[in-house]
């Protein structure tokens, strides 16, 4: 913890609504969550898109030209545009002139920059974007890894997801002894497909986390797992999906609610219940997926991010410094690093 | 169409809660579907699970002995146990003595046996199982496929679901031209895992089917698409997840809505109106899977399965007998392979 205030890069470039929205939620988490927030992006864009330009003063703005569009390949767009505004806050990292970023422009941009500028944790082959999803237990959310970094997957990057996953859940989330569960389609370890099958195995052998067994679909929200790990492509579908979800839900609400004249009386009389049970759905609350594996501390929201989905992003990154999750990423693999080399010329002699 | 009564056999021994609610929703089908139903199972154990055992001389008790249990696997469970009611169930349809299985067993079991004792259909390599889901809008499903047949898939075999679905999609849904999403991570063609790149090619290339393009998680029940194919470890993972997810939906409402004085009032004023949201978020109304390129309709029910479901998986096995979905599967697939032959002579030329 300490008394160091989190410094947090965030890219005002990137995403649907930005600059406009990313600059109200910046200054929103500046004002209320203790943290020094850098502002990077184009200053005449930034300082345009509020009303109250003279807020902007409370926080540092540091300048960068242009942003990696939607649909640009990001290693070729990275390289063209030295200058983006994501390419600049991680160089802000890099340098420790900030402690993590925060962007919701293209994602994929934003994982190559990271992994360009920043490198990887020592230990991990592929870095994961985790995200936090609620579970039917009040204040017991789950950490799914990956959800979209690795579309095509190897056993042991899963392994490696279910060790930072359970850091994440551990130090972040508080939870003392993480239950991990693999993604798979039956609670047997002979069900899945190739990649589940090997994978399970790796896990029961893994002593360094809390492996339970799989978790099915209709698992995920039970609250029973505290970290669930799949590879990217089927974390993506499901993220996308349970985000999607949410909003049919508070949309067959409001058809069916409010109809007939009960409706009316009954629904007028339940706003603030309604407005609770949309908090719980709405996955704005949420703030973002944590890239973690890389050598800094960077979150990746959504394109559709508005003010309150960047407020809490940067709450994200903030926890994930103030807890120190990477130090303890990499000291997990300090240690782990020195047991296989004793096992290893076990096995070999 | 026609004049026939659909005669749908009905595992009476498989799932959770078998015999009990499986005969109590076989009873009610017999009664309100203008079904023939026979019911296949232990005698005493069926008529000693219905408080009015007088009711079961309206349908047909077809003897069997054992069921598969969930543990056991398939193929050496079917051969060992060659009366086991599924297996007696298939045999029905196999000598013409039955249209259509419903089963809420060993979804394993059911499938092994329709391809021992049914077969595929020519031109299909693999069955897939195929869910109806409801979407955004109403009265707009989504039949998405495969939800758990084939965990490892081939490009060709999604490109068969997609031939599968659409036919589905237009003989029993109705809908005149159905679009096809393929399951992926982007809307772009270049996104995606392997399996999904390859098989976006192909259906691209696909004349007899309306590929639109790729669905994203979150497009799954938006409306947009008709039919979704992905390989069956996601989509067992995404239906399990959407049932289960409707549960939490409907917990939150429970849980908030009668929250203090305004919640209790408004919430008694509501009962019809969460009723129906209940029936829109409850998958036990959707009835079950379809086992589609198997030479029998066979319905696949949930293990979970009460009565309702049961009921209903009898509707959906006789929408598609009565609309002749096999055979129309099969004449795509007739009038398609005469197709590349001409084709690919002219290629090789």
């Amino acid at each position: 913890m300490g008394s160091t205030r989190a410094r947090i890069a965030i890219d005002a470039m990137g995403g649907d609504h930005a600059p406009s929205e990313i600059v109200a939620g910046a200054l929103r988490a500046q004002a209320e969550l203790g943290v020094e927030v850098l502002l990077v992006g184009d200053p005449k864009q930034i300082a345009a898109s509020t009303p109250n330009a003279s807020n902007l003063s409370s926080l540092e703005i540091v300048p960068a030209e242009g942003t990696i569009e939607m649909g640009e390949e990001p290693l070729g767009a990275l390289r063209r545009k030295p200058k983006a505004s994501i390419n600049v806050a991680m160089e802000l990292v890099k340098k420790n002139r900030a402690d993590a970023v925060v962007s919701a422009g293209h994602s994929g941009a934003a994982m190559a920059a990271a992994l360009l500028r920043l490198g990887r944790l020592k230990g991990i082959d592929r870095p994961a974007i985790g995200a936090v999803f609620p579970t039917m237990i009040q204040g017991k959310p789950v950490i799914i890894l990956d959800v979209g970094a690795n579309v095509d997957c190897r056993p042991k990057f899963l392994e490696q997801f279910a060790t930072m996953g359970s850091v994440y859940s551990q130090y972040v989330l508080g939870v003392s002894a993480p239950k991990v569960g693999l993604l798979n389609i039956g609670e047997e370890s002979s069900k899945g497909n190739d990649l589940a099958l090997r994978t399970h195995q790796l896990l029961q052998e893994n002593q360094a986390i809390s492996f339970i067994g799989n978790a099915e679909g209709r698992d995920v929200l039970s609250g029973h797992f505290d970290v669930i790990v799949c590879d990217g492509f089927v974390g993506n579908v499901l993220l996308k999906f349970a985000e999607a979800v949410g909003e049919v839900a508070l949309q067959i609400l409001r058809e069916e609610l409010p109809q007939g004249l009960h409706g009316k009386l009954g629904t007028s009389l339940l706003k603030p219940n309604l407005k609770r049970i949309k908090q719980r759905m709405d996955h704005a609350e949420h703030g973002g997926g944590l890239l973690l594996g890389v050598d800094g501390v960077c979150i990746i929201s959504h394109g559709s991010s508005q003010a309150p989905s960047i407020f809490n992003a940067v709450r994200l990154a903030r926890e994930a410094f103030d807890n120190r999750v990477l130090e303890r990423i990499q000291a997990n693999y300090d240690e782990t690093n020195q047991l296989p080399t004793v096992s290893s010329s076990q096995v070999d002699s």
